[in-house]
C-alpha cells in the first residue's frame, strides 16, 4: 500500500508524522514548550483561528500591515468584532517597505505579522521587539528559509506549498501558554487543543501531504545541512539578483533596501509594454511565472528554497540579453 | 512539472478541477442549481460549517443520530449554541439499526443524517421523506456507491478518502438556496460562498488531492460505467458476505436487517478470544483492518467501491476455515 492508502491509525503512518515533528523541532531549535501540529484549510484559515482561540476574553492584539496577506488576516479578526489594532501600516507607499521603530500596547494578547510578503516583495529582515508580548507570525512564504530566534514567538502558522511541502496542509507550530488560551465553546475543529492534543489526528490528516513535508525536511537536515546552510544558499541567490537590478538603469527593484525579501524579487521594467515582451520571453526559454501578482503588475521572480543558484544565473543572463534587445 | 508543483492559478489545474466538477455533476446527474466544491478539514469541518452557515437566523435544524459520526455533528451543532433537535435515535440499542417513521419539524432550516455509519455498519437503505425540508447529508462512507436521488437533497458532503480520493479534501454538493442563507458576518473561510464564488480557489486548494479524486471519478464513469454498475457490484460483495453470515451459527451480524451497511459489515464471534485470533490469523494471510472499531468491538470488513469481489471471495473462504479450525 502507498501512502495515500495506509490508514492514518497505522505505526507506518506515526513514524511518518514523528519524523517529521521530530525534524522540524531540531531544524528550528524548539524546546518542549512548542507544539508541531499539521492543520488544514492554509494560512487563510489560520486568519480566523488566532483571533478566535487567543481573544475570547476580550483582550485586543496589535497587528502589523504590510501587505495582501496582512490586510486579510486583519480582517478577520475584525468579521468576529475582535478589537484588534493595527499599529503600524505600510500601505501609504503601496507596501513598499517594513515598518519599524513600532509602538505596541502592553497588554496585547499578540503581536501579528506577516515575515515575508509574496506580493509586495517585502521581508522582515530582523522580527521586532514586542517586549513581553508573544508574536504570531504568518510564515507561509519564508518558513525554514533560514534560522530562527524563537525567544518571543507565541505561534507560526505557514501553508506549505512555498518552502516545504504540498498545497494542502499548514504547519502551526505553537507554545503552551498560548494553546492555554482557547475556550471550551468553540468548534472542536477551530480549536488548537483538538490537534496538539491528538498528534494532529483528532480525524483523518492530509496524509500525503505531511509526508511530503518530512521528504523536504529531511532533505533541509541531510542534504542541506540545517537552516544556517539554506539561509547561506537563499542569501547567495537574492545577492546576485538584487545587485544586479541595483547596477541596472533598465531594471529596478520596488521594494525599499532593508526591507528586501530573499524569496520574492519584484522589479519593474521602463513601461508595461517592455514587461509583457519580457515575461513572455521568459516562458519562452522555460521561465514561467515571472509576471507581478495581478494586483501590483511588474514582474516577479519568486526564489524559494527549492530554487537554486543556476537558475538565477540564467535569469539574469535573460535580462541582460533582454536589455541589449529591447533597451 | 508534477501535479505537486503546478499553480493552482494555471490552465493545467483549471482542467484538473473542472473535470473533477463535471464528471461529479454527470454521475450524480445534478442540475445547475447544485455547486461541487472542495474543501479542506474533513467531514468533521462539516459538522461545524453547516450550522454556522444555516442557521444564522434563530432557525433550527431537525438531526438524525445513528451513532459515532451524527453524534459528533449534533456535538459540534450545539456547542454554537444553534438550537437544534434531535428528532430520531438509534442509541437504545447501540446504534444497531436506521431509525423510521420520523416526524420532522415543519420549520426546521434542514434535516441532517449520515446516511452510512463506519463504525456500527449500518446504511439508511433509502432516504427519509422530509417533506419540504431539505436535507443536509454527511455521505463520507458510501458517496459515488450507488444513485443517488437528489430531489430533496440540499447539501451533501464527504471527506474523500473512503470511495473517492485521498485524506485531505472534503466533497461538498451544495445547492443554491442553501448557500443563499449564509450571513455575511462569519469567517471566510467557513463561508460556503467563498468557495462557491471562486470555483474553490480563493485560496490554494489541495490540489493532489483534487487531482485524485478527477482519476477516481474517471475510473468510476468509464471503467465502472457509472452509479448504476457501480452499485451491482457493492451489492453482490456485500450480499455474498451477509448471505454467510446469517446462514452461519458461529458468526453474527450486529446490524438488523433493512439497516445494514454495503460499506462496512460488522459481525462478531463467539467471543472476544476467538475474534482476538481470528484478526490475527487474517492479518497472516494478508487481510488487515478487519479489526472493529475500539469503541464497539468485534470485527468489520470495510468494502468501498475499491475492495472486489475476489477480495470478499477470500474472505469468506478464511471465515469458513477458521470455523473449522476454532469452532
Amino acid at each position: 500500500m502507498s501512502i495515500t492508502e495506509v490508514s492514518h491509525r497505522s505505526p507506518w503512518f506515526d513514524d511518518v508524522i514523528n519524523d517529521a515533528i521530530e525534524r522540524t523541532k531540531r531544524l528550528l531549535k524548539l524546546d518542549d514548550q512548542y507544539h508541531v501540529l499539521f492543520l488544514q484549510g492554509g494560512a487563510s484559515m489560520q486568519f480566523c483561528m488566532a483571533p478566535l482561540n487567543f481573544l475570547s476574553d476580550g483582550r485586543s492584539a496589535d497587528y502589523i500591515n504590510t501587505g495582501t496577506w496582512s490586510t486579510k488576516a486583519i480582517k478577520e479578526a475584525q468579521i468576529q468584532n475582535k478589537p484588534i489594532k493595527v499599529v503600524a501600516s505600510s500601505e501609504d507607499k503601496n507596501f513598499c517597505y517594513i515598518p519599524n521603530n513600532i509602538s505596541f500596547n502592553k497588554d496585547a494578547a499578540y503581536v501579528h505579522l506577516t515575515s515575508n510578503n509574496t506580493i509586495k516583495g517585502t521581508q522582515f529582515e530582523s522580527l521586532p521587539d514586542t517586549g513581553q508580548v508573544p508574536m504570531v507570525i504568518d510564515m507561509s512564504s519564508d518558513i525554514m528559509s533560514k534560522p530562527l530566534d524563537m525567544s518571543n514567538i507565541g505561534m507560526i502558522y505557514a501553508g506549505a506549498q512555498k518552502n516545504i511541502g504540498p498545497a494542502g496542509v499548514c504547519m502551526v507550530i505553537i507554545r503552551q501558554d498560548l494553546l492555554d488560551l482557547s475556550p471550551d465553546n468553540i468548534p472542536t475543529m477551530l480549536n488548537y487543543n483538538t490537534f496538539a492534543n491528538k498528534n494532529s489526528m483528532f480525524n483523518t490528516p492530509p496524509c500525503f501531504a505531511i509526508y511530503t513535508i518530512q521528504l523536504v525536511i529531511k532533505w533541509l537536515e541531510e542534504t542541506i545541512g540545517g537552516l544556517e546552510q539554506m539561509d547561506v544558499k537563499n542569501r547567495e541567490k537574492a545577492d546576485l539578483l538584487y545587485n544586479f537590478l541595483d547596477d541596472s538603469s533598465f531594471y529596478r527593484a520596488t521594494a525599499d533596501k532593508g526591507s528586501r525579501s530573499l524569496m520574492n524579487v519584484t522589479f519593474r521594467l521602463p513601461n508595461e509594454d517592455l514587461e509583457k515582451a519580457f515575461v513572455a520571453k521568459a516562458v519562452e526559454n522555460g521561465m514561467g511565472g515571472l509576471k507581478g501578482h495581478r494586483s501590483v503588475g511588474g514582474c516577479r521572480a519568486s526564489i524559494y528554497n527549492a530554487t537554486g543558484l543556476d537558475a538565477i544565473n540564467d535569469l539574469v543572463s535573460l535580462m541582460k540579453e533582454f536589455e541589449k534587445t529591447s533597451g
